[in-house]
């Protein structure tokens, strides 16, 4: 039985063999790139159809096709904090900044949180002429403390 | 000798008492209502003239005003994972797509990382008809990695 | 200025010196016994009205009022494991039955979570022969996993 | 030898070969739901008859089996905190009301704890047109603290 | 408002000051030895008359008096492990004994704990010509796991 | 070659699969029952007469042998906190009553620890009408703080 | 398919039994030194053309040179203290000059950080008659906090 | 008596009070900028002298003078991981290129380390048309492992 | 009340301000140097003859003499790993050689522990022309593993 | 390819079946029984004759030769504070004794370390009518803070 962590190894590898981009495999699958990257890493379930398409796409088994279905235990981080550099400063932006994300949030809306299940978001490249920047848009739904 | 912290308590407090916003005090400040925000709670230096400012509006005192002009060493949280639930989406999002944003930032940018220093960011009420969504706009340069 | 954690210990203590029951101080301040409690921990933002209720009945002064109707930064615990009895057993149930009430969520709803947010939870006594029963139920909307 | 940890992982897997649900397994051992759930992912020694009923609905072996028997090392995270966010937000239960929890256990019924070992819980969907809810019942005897 | 914490370093002072021993509080408190030591160091509620005869065998103020009386939040030790050599000898014991204790209770019980709840100990020497022996007697009533 | 921790899962299986109890193996080594659980689960080296007498009755093969003969790296704990209930309680017993446990040795022998290397335990049932109780005597020669 | 760990095992053992030199393999590779070597220990990505050269001079095979390739999750250390001594120095100096360095930066270029992607850094030996001396030189861009 | 690091925040306040630099300082301590700034931030013990010279120039007490010439405990951080930004790129440069510093430094000198005692650093301004550098030259004794 | 903390912090104050040594002080308290120091660092609780005699050659008040008497609860490191260097070395120590320790002392006494109760140690300076030797003796009655 | 705990393992089984002692080992390699001892648990790389002397002593093969060879990456505990009793001691000693340590190498030798890289140290079995005594004795190069 491959684990949903073997089966995101066994896409990666299968991915830079066949030269294929995270896009191309969202576009077989029929869903947002970042969804379906993070689910071919191993925190989404995915749908008999789109494991289907993605197996098929990768070259892949029955074997990874099943991981991909499977209900994850989600989280992907190896510790508390991350030691990999582009993903330290997203940390590193919380550690700055989340109080400030925090009282922005409650000065619009009031007591509550921006979900992170009924959630999406995206990677965008955005030219400028002291270096392109990356913006990232984090989009959740408002859930207001409710008793 | 008043703390970065300390001043941040009673801009907190102050803020409180005479019913004011960020965005009232960003204004006043002449800076984006985000960095406002930060370097109130201790998170940036501020110049003489926006600490001025600030301090003028919330009715403090010069011993926030030369806090308010420090260096901060900056670091937010009080532990390595956060408790309070607005904060810790983020790092819930960081928990499970972080990998995500990895992969995505290189196959769009190459190996390198977004910039947590020349950095922006927004939160932004999109009204929904199934609920209001909160949308966090995180903006930094790309770095490549350079040797 | 008080903070909400002091303003915690100044209610227990006037509590125990007047001899009053969260009973009674939810019924003065008009909600439920388990958010008045909360919420006179430090843990949940009182509106004017309610903070008026509480400090009068626990005859405290202004400065404990303000507190009341301050934004908490949530989080009660003193570490990441709790190490009062009464409180382990609550993580206890979370280490032995964790990944089971994660089983029972997902067949039940499918992939998503129950809400901390919009959320409410009682503590009742059963009588039993054997020994009264304690029965906590914790109730919270189901949040399905929406990209 | 399969470990009891080994043994869940074969459970999860044949059971989602077979598309059996948690309801059937633990009608045809004979428990309830949660208990038996609980028990096939490693945390309740189950009794040669319950074993037999387990292993035969889901076609799996006597190595599997002979795990099913033997006594846990109860405890079923990764880490202390977990990352999960379907168990995550049981942890923020305890991390925002776990000294709420211990007044309201006090008040009704002086010092002692609700046991985690003569204990009990569930799962239920209750309909709400606001959107339906997950609510748990914890329920176990109240144990006052007896030099 | 004097926390235990607090109310337990006086009681220690007072103690060392009156030259009394802890048998001799008991003595006065009427309970026994080893409920009364955990008591007076802030890990029990004293009952009035309890907290009465300490606060006047220790010629300590009402303040002291009123902390003796609360309910505590249990947890004596500074961090996870003791770093104390009296009290880490019992931590090595629970390091290198502890799965065989976990075996000999379940041979001879079955399938349960030892409560820490109805539970007491003492401490008695032994005496011996190779050296007198510090025996600790930890006796809890047994419970088994029961659905 | 076995290690000790490999060798402690052999003996479990094989116990297991011949209906053996710790006491049995304990007659059959010779020694305590106590000392003989805790060397069989890896946590003391056995002389080779003892690990001839063991191997024997657990029908295990001469590499099991070598590992019993071993001397261990002591410590039996996966974390510094144990998750196991049977365990924990011991654990708990040790953050509530650790200080009184220092004091009450102090108070009857001076400066000095229970030494856990002259060490010995052992565990009762003790019949009660409310319920048995679970009796575990701690017996270590006292060592006064000498320089 | 071997991973980036595996592939710098294998590069550590081939470049023993072949006694190679980082050095040679930098000429190999056609880069500097310091990055070479960091690529082989899997904390850079290579290109075809250098994984090719390292793999002939240290006659590895094209699973290490697939391994070479792929993008890193960067990240070296076993813990976050570093045990080795050699590499614990380097701890040692960020724990009692950390400060110091922050300040030294801060006072020749404003607020901002020393780039550790733009960044390069090399090893020197510096004679000295009281003992030759390890000059290490870092090399980062600075990059000031701009919103 | 005022602690070392009570007095590294008195002379940072008045640093900045009079507009002091820590080149200036330096100066009139006589010392390099580097060890200076952190004789003042309290890692590293003053003779006489250079305390007098740093305490006329920064105009404090006799209190503060007298911590500067204490023996320190050194270690500045607050945590094992440095939130600081500033600070964290050089914890990141270990997390990345640690292993590396170690290959690089046995290649040249053989087994051994870099000392961290007879140890000097600098922080150097190199202007560059890309953007001006940070280069930190760590300068320290080869110290071979010698038994 | 004066914690044998703060005794400690006015010991050395004294001590600095009166230009006294720790071999000064022993000889006043007419106790080993070692265990002197460590007395007035906190770790042992002092007979009353000997806090006298240090109190007095340090000019200090009753407060801390009734401090220098208590039992202390020893551990005297900030975290579980030391940073100060001069301390952090003998970590080093226990890190590299820590088994070798342990195979020694078993290969001469069998299966055992060097005891650190009945326990002193002495620091010596040894003449080197190559340098002088910092001479550290520890020295422990053995005690071995008895049932 | 052997790593060097491999190595480790395979020399203390060889040692165990063929009863050899690290003496007998040292006295085959030549060095001391301390550092050979370390060497072959995987601490010091030996050199070509070193490992072969104490291959052919164990019988062991060219792939643990190579291992022994090898520069190691330090550090021999599992985790941060030692569970192994014999080992524990030595970090209690430091627990409870660091700080006197520094204090006394501080007055005697000034600011600086006891070098652990220039280092040796012994085991020695010293008769005591009382008990024999385990005397330790760590032996290292002073090394003063020099800028």
């Amino acid at each position: 039985m491959v684990t949903k962590k073997e089966a995101a190894e066994a896409v990666r590898a299968a991915k830079a063999r066949l030269g294929l981009t995270w896009a191309q495999l969202a576009e077989a699958v029929g869903r947002p790139v970042a969804w379906t990257t993070s689910a071919l890493l191993g925190q989404q379930p995915m749908s008999a159809a789109e494991a289907d398409a993605a197996v098929a796409l990768l070259d892949l088994g029955d074997d990874v096709r099943q991981a991909l279905l499977l209900q994850p235990t989600r989280g992907a981080l190896e510790g508390a904090v991350p030691t990999d550099p582009t993903i330290y400063r997203f940390y590193e932006v919380l550690q700055v900044y989340g109080p400030t994300l925090k009282e922005l949030i409650h000065e619009e809306f009031g007591d509550g949180i921006m979900s992170a299940i009924n959630f999406r978001f995206g990677v965008e490249r955005v030219p400028d002429p002291a270096g392109d920047r990356v913006v990232v848009t984090l989009d959740g739904k408002f859930l207001p403390y409710q008793w």
